[in-house]
């Protein structure tokens, strides 16, 4: 979903290139195809690394580092390598120890995603007005990290580089978090007897609030196994303030409810619009 | 919004009675007829309530009580008394309190709603397709509450009874601890440091999870006290979830992250389609 999607956009916005993908299974391979997402794929890396002026992994966190073992006899000298994974630090540890020389390497993190997976979800218009984070390391070449922000330009995002342990821990509150909370709620109420009359009785605003718990269960796997101390924090945080919400029911504090409340409403509003 | 956009629904479909609102200040009524919402409104219940063949009332859980004081002296034999609340148990022993006789009472609950409050807010298709809850007594009339339920099937909802105590239970798990969540979440965050960098790089599925804490926080703050009970209930088990998720992600549990995610999503996928 995520390599299809940006194969579609560069498609569709004049990619002039050639896009290869390399597949576990033919069958995604000529799905792919059939929906003019590629032009070619493979499931094996000798015949197509050698020919790639830049490889774009896009696989669960902890599939990475066996990712990168497969294509690092095959890739070029001025071959770019980037991502699309969740979590930077642990990519960039695979990346090191795989591939040693890291000044062609560009981690990136498209902030953009959906609850569908699989090549026949991909959607040309996914990273349109979306954010791609790239988070370079020093001895990142500069060519290489400008070549990845063109194709996620070409693919209708904009791009912005961060620090890779300030990116995991931002994206620890704001994306890995609500993604535990909304899994730990589903199961909750999945869990509870009468847990049909309780979905069934789902309120307004429900929904929404739970759509990221349709979300692929390896993937998040995967992010919460790499991004354990960022999310181990979140997830305190977390605790401590619906702690002090818990207190203030038990003890009919309406004055802390409707604070808390009002600031983030306020806080909401402000910064989501 | 709640009230306004009952009056609209209703208005929109053919409803031929006369629609008056009580309110607070006289730009609000104003406001409602200048939107065709109402016919007429007034700020004193004693020209209004004499002539109503059905009260519906529309406040926050906590503003329920002086509400039908307001209303008790004027009110009709015949008159029925309905509303809109959140909690049902509340409601219900207030009405007690404050009317004495419930055959008339039928207590009810919308499940729908928005983050946007007041009259301008209100939207004639609020309650097309969504359900409505009747939690009568067992000394409620059934021609009352057959009326009130003709009254939301006009306005274009599907109406079910329940049991009170059930609603309460079965609507802290599915929507209050939502709200609870959703605001416990946002407020962490906002009190974070760099908390606008933190919402600038908010990833996709953010808005709609925290789309709830932007809701009423006086309404909710009402109705967190008012359910206080099975509120404190659903946050402990929700609780117990997710410490054992923190201890499977603090211990690198990779298969208990996977079966709990994977159970979340199928029983997401099954029941919100």
């Amino acid at each position: 979903m995520i390599g299809g999607s940006l194969a579609g956009a560069l498609k569709k916005n004049g990619f002039s290139g050639r896009i290869s993908a390399l597949v576990r299974r033919n069958e995604t391979g000529q799905q792919g195809k059939d929906l003019g997402l590629i032009d070619d794929y493979s499931t094996n890396p000798a015949t197509l690394i050698p020919s790639a002026d830049m490889v774009m992994l896009a696989v669960p966190m902890l599939s990475m580092h066996q990712q990168l073992q497969s294509i690092v006899d095959h890739l070029t000298a001025t071959a770019i390598v980037t991502d699309a994974g969740s979590v930077k630090q642990p990519f960039i540890k695979d990346a090191m120890a795989v591939l040693k020389d890291m000044s062609r390497v560009v981690p990136g993190h498209p902030i953009a995603g959906r609850e569908k997976t699989g090549v026949g979800a991909a959607d040309a218009n996914l990273y349109t007005d979306r954010r791609v984070l790239l988070t370079p390391l020093p001895d990142t070449a500069i060519d290489a990290i400008e070549t990845v922000e063109q194709l996620w330009i070409l693919a209708g995002a904009s791009v912005e580089c961060l620090d890779p342990g300030h990116h995991d821990r931002v994206l620890a509150a704001t994306s890995h978090l609500p993604h535990v909370l909304a899994y730990a709620l589903v199961d909750t109420l999945a869990t509870q007897q009468e847990a049909e009359e309780i979905f069934r009785y789902a309120a307004g605003g429900f929904g929404d609030f739970t759509r990221i718990a349709s979300s692929d269960p390896v993937m998040w796997r995967d992010v919460c196994l790499s991004n354990r101390d960022a999310l181990l924090e979140s997830i305190d945080n977390l605790e401590v303030h619906l702690r002090t919400l818990r207190f203030a029911i038990d003890s009919g504090d309406a004055k802390t409810l409707e604070t808390t409340f009002t600031r983030a409403k306020t806080a909401r509003d402000k910064f989501t619009g």
